[in-house]
């Protein structure tokens, strides 16, 4: 015994999605058929134009349905000579939110990871070499993840952007702000410590 | 500062899921533009074909592609004279996996709830009372949620179903078989009292 087979198979394709298993495929199946159609359908149009026309950006590999972005075309930004590599698309969204940034951005997709088969080009670094060769950048700014594989990935890039003449700097890492010293873990404490700075 | 205008709309889309707020919508566009795209896909067309051909058992309401479900159809069922009152079609699998009862069902597809507005034809009561008065149903057993909503949903049925020659039953509640009583809560507890059954 079983539902009917086109829902086996709608509960069986809502598993798909990220985090989500056979009880949650049911309860979100039931629900859309129940109360919201018109959502459903809704979101059958949009994942069907979304894999029609999402690709990626040229210029920095963010998801894009433009051949590049409008970051990338901004010639404000283009004349920053700043450029910042990050891992994901939401990493660009959460610099962005804090304004203090006004370059062009490169986004990795990932990172290096021998053992799961990623290597230099999956991250992009044809594109971020070429781009290093051609567009006079002064500034390269490393902000993957305090991870082993983001520090690994950002020792990678630096390596290769000393072929050119590019200043590389790394985001700091440390306590956050606002955050309380006896809740921060040891990892983070001791590159609070080793990247301490002289109050002037 | 957001993502592209159709990764906004994927993101936007995906929220009418439930349970998915704007964080795990964008974990799941990412997730699916990145690494799934042929799951993206099947779930959009299946999505489609869901919405426009899945709709209920003239007979019983559960959810069908057919006018008339497969368990409905079965003659065996249809002569048992046992008729299960359920509120969900999961209600319906998790009973056919005990293999206890082999008549057919009738699936509310909810409760009563005066307060959100549901009332007797919301949830069938009157495609139930044609099938009481028409098919000469021996046995109405009341399977509805042991809640306030679904105790008086029972009550209700019992009510209408006094006015045709029929037994209606409700399913044992108590402590769950292999529970250990000290972790039951009063409410079961009291109700495993109530229903106490004398030792042959
Ligand atoms: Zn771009
Ligand atoms: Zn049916």
């Amino acid at each position: 015994m079983s539902f009917s087979p086109l829902l086996e198979e709608l509960i069986k394709s809502l598993q798909c999605l990220p985090g989500v298993g056979p009880k949650s495929a049911q309860r979100m199946a039931f629900h859309l058929l129940d109360k919201n159609r018109r959502g459903a359908q809704q979101l059958s149009d949009t994942l069907a134009h979304a894999i029609a026309d999402i690709g990626h950006c040229q210029r920095c590999r963010t998801f894009s349905e433009d051949d590049v972005c409008k970051l990338c075309l901004n010639p404000k930004r283009q004349q920053s000579g700043q450029l910042c590599v990050v891992e994901t698309p939401a990493d660009v969204l959460a610099i962005e939110q804090t304004a203090q940034f006004s370059g062009t951005y490169f986004v990795l997709m990932g990172h290096l990871s021998p053992l799961d088969g990623i290597g230099p080009d999956d991250i992009g670094m044809d594109i971020l070499e070429q781009r290093l060769s051609q567009e006079g950048i002064e500034e390269l700014i490393l902000a993957t993840n305090p991870t082993v594989e983001g520090e690994a990935t950002a020792y990678y890039i630096a390596e290769m952007a000393a072929q050119y003449q590019v200043n590389v700097s790394r985001i700091a890492h440390g306590v956050p702000v606002g955050g309380e010293l006896e809740l921060v873990d040891g990892t983070t404490l001791s590159h609070s410590f080793a990247g301490r700075v002289p109050l002037k």
